[in-house]
């Protein structure tokens, strides 16, 4: 069955494959360009498996096996999100099926990935706020009872606050890889192997899709987007130092209020992917799509990262000095977020998204 | 003595004088208006000395007597601003006495209201980090060892941290009371006392000031001004979100980077009251240089509170929630600082000070 997966003839997909553009093909983007770009899509999908494969996907991420993980997340995130996005065109069964396989997959991959770059973001502002002399962070014990603090020397919590983090994170990340590990083997990953090495060669349309015009269904996708976007609190956003991010920000969970820009953030992912299908990957469009989305990137980062500073905190017998520094750094990582927030909205407003 | 000081006939002078302007009297501004200036805040300096003696200066502070202490600074801040900006004009020997005694009065009556003000804006930061389910803080017992952690519930830390600031500064406020007291009945206060009630109706200036011209003078000052500006890093102050002011926020000292903006907010002091000299204290320009100076007051305010947060997290055996709470209301307090630097920046480019 792998051997469907390696077949060689697949090279030619490249990660940003040229499609060509319903414009380019002349008048109304039809079914054809949602088969051209799935076939391709699906493509480049068997092929970052065959990477990732041969780089020794087995073993703890060397750069090439990283960037196939990354490879195989990105196409597996755009089958999904442009099946979703036109599936009154897609035979029924086959969508319902193939989604959550996808959705389980991207999401099961990116969560090793996700570990490694919140490390590497909460390593990175511990030392920014440390300045250069405390990191790199050794492990060290913890010393309960505040001996740390009674030296007076907050800064020992840092490197303290470093390599607990690191501790925490790398665990996380291990246990993220090894769950990939065993999924990328299991008879649930091959099933989807399968069906979309069949893709590549077979988008199974609907009867009547021949002659349907893809446009409404990529508009109602942005205005999914532009109602969501119109519900975020962008005036407060768009007022520098609002501190509105860290509004109840030693309350036990403060991330409800992340979670519509979370949202946004996918809603706009669906969108992009929508109109890669109508205007090809390398449309102006797409450019700035990608800018307001590396925004909310930023955002669901550091909301992530700011939620694992609080989380090491709550870590048992821990020293003051341990627990001061992880404070500075839940509150500056929230900062963070709302430093995202003022850019998406910056972003937002410079870019007609809503007509693009 | 103190009768001299009591003067019912200095009442006539508000808190806000009206001068006639070197405008309204025509030509360039003289000696004249400096010694009306001076008399006049002479005047209201010993009518808040009055107001404050009779409304019980000696007990913690009623409104009354809070505004009349804060009168008596005012005053107090505005002789020896000008003395120093014109003191070519005035007795060399009589400024060089008087200019570090004023200069004591008001530090040491400040510092009262400081420890206040920082106590509030941190208690007021809490309450605004911790949601309103935890604050008013009640004083508790704090538990060495994290046992509080351990209960998963950081939002403890937000109350304990604040009864925890609530001792330390009222302690603090309760001693610079007791300080400013002892100020008040000292033979040295007694002597500046003295020598402004000299000031209320006869300036010493030399004898060559009667046909001097002002407008040097404050230019000079302004250049002070305009030349410490020019040397603030404003182009980062106006770029939000750049992470400037929490640098090194977990280094054992963290202010320097603030020493330049404390300076400028004093010379901008300095220009305000030398304006006031010239142009009267209802100028428009003294409320444009009034706003540029808020945000450096609150530049101050939010470095001090920052400061008193760390400070209160070298406490010895507090519970590592409450040394996590103070962490994130450390950076909240570093990013307060950032967003008056941001305030400044933009209040300074909107009103051509350095033409005013």
């Amino acid at each position: 069955m792998a051997q469907q997966h390696l077949d060689p003839t697949d090279s030619t997909a490249g990660s940003s494959p040229e499609l060509p553009t319903a414009l380019e093909q002349g008048g109304a983007p039809t079914a054809d360009a949602l088969a051209c770009y799935l076939r391709a899509q699906a493509t480049e999908f068997l092929r970052a498996l065959r990477l990732h494969r041969e780089t020794g996907g087995s073993g703890h991420g060397t750069e090439e096996s990283v960037d196939a993980a990354r490879a195989l997340r990105r196409s597996a995130r755009r089958i999904s999100g442009s099946v979703h996005t036109f599936r009154p065109l897609l035979e029924e069964a086959w969508s319902a099926e193939l989604c959550p396989e996808l959705a389980w997959l991207s999401g099961t991959l990116a969560r090793e990935h996700a570990c490694q770059a919140c490390l590497e973001r909460l390593l990175l502002a511990l030392h920014r706020l440390s300045g250069t002399a405390v990191l790199p962070a050794q492990p060290t014990e913890e010393v309960p009872g505040g001996r740390a603090v009674d030296r007076g020397n907050l800064t020992v919590g840092a490197a303290k606050a470093g390599a607990l983090l690191e501790r925490q994170l790398t665990l996380a990340r291990t246990r993220a890889h090894s769950t990939a590990l065993q999924a990328l083997g299991s008879a649930r990953f091959h099933a989807v192997a399968d069906k979309v090495a069949v893709l590549a060669s077979d988008v199974p349309l609907t009867p009547t899709a021949a002659t349907a015009d893809l446009t409404p269904l990529a508009a109602a996708a942005r205005e999914r987007l532009t109602d969501a976007v119109a519900a975020l609190p962008l005036v407060t956003a768009g007022s520098p130092y609002n501190a509105e991010a860290l509004v109840h920000g030693l309350s036990p969970d403060p991330s409800p209020q992340d979670a519509p820009w979370h949202q946004v953030r996918l809603l706009l992912r669906l969108h992009r992917y929508a109109r890669e299908v109508l205007d090809g990957a390398d449309s102006p469009v797409i450019a700035r799509l990608l800018a307001a989305g590396q925004a909310l990137d930023r955002h669901r980062d550091a909301s992530e990262a700011a939620a694992a500073a609080a989380s090491a905190a709550r870590t048992p017998r821990i020293a003051p000095a341990t627990a001061y520094a992880l404070g500075v750094l839940h509150a500056d990582q929230r900062h963070e977020v709302e430093a995202a927030r003022f850019a998406f909205q910056q972003s937002w407003l410079k870019q007609a998204v809503g007509a693009g």
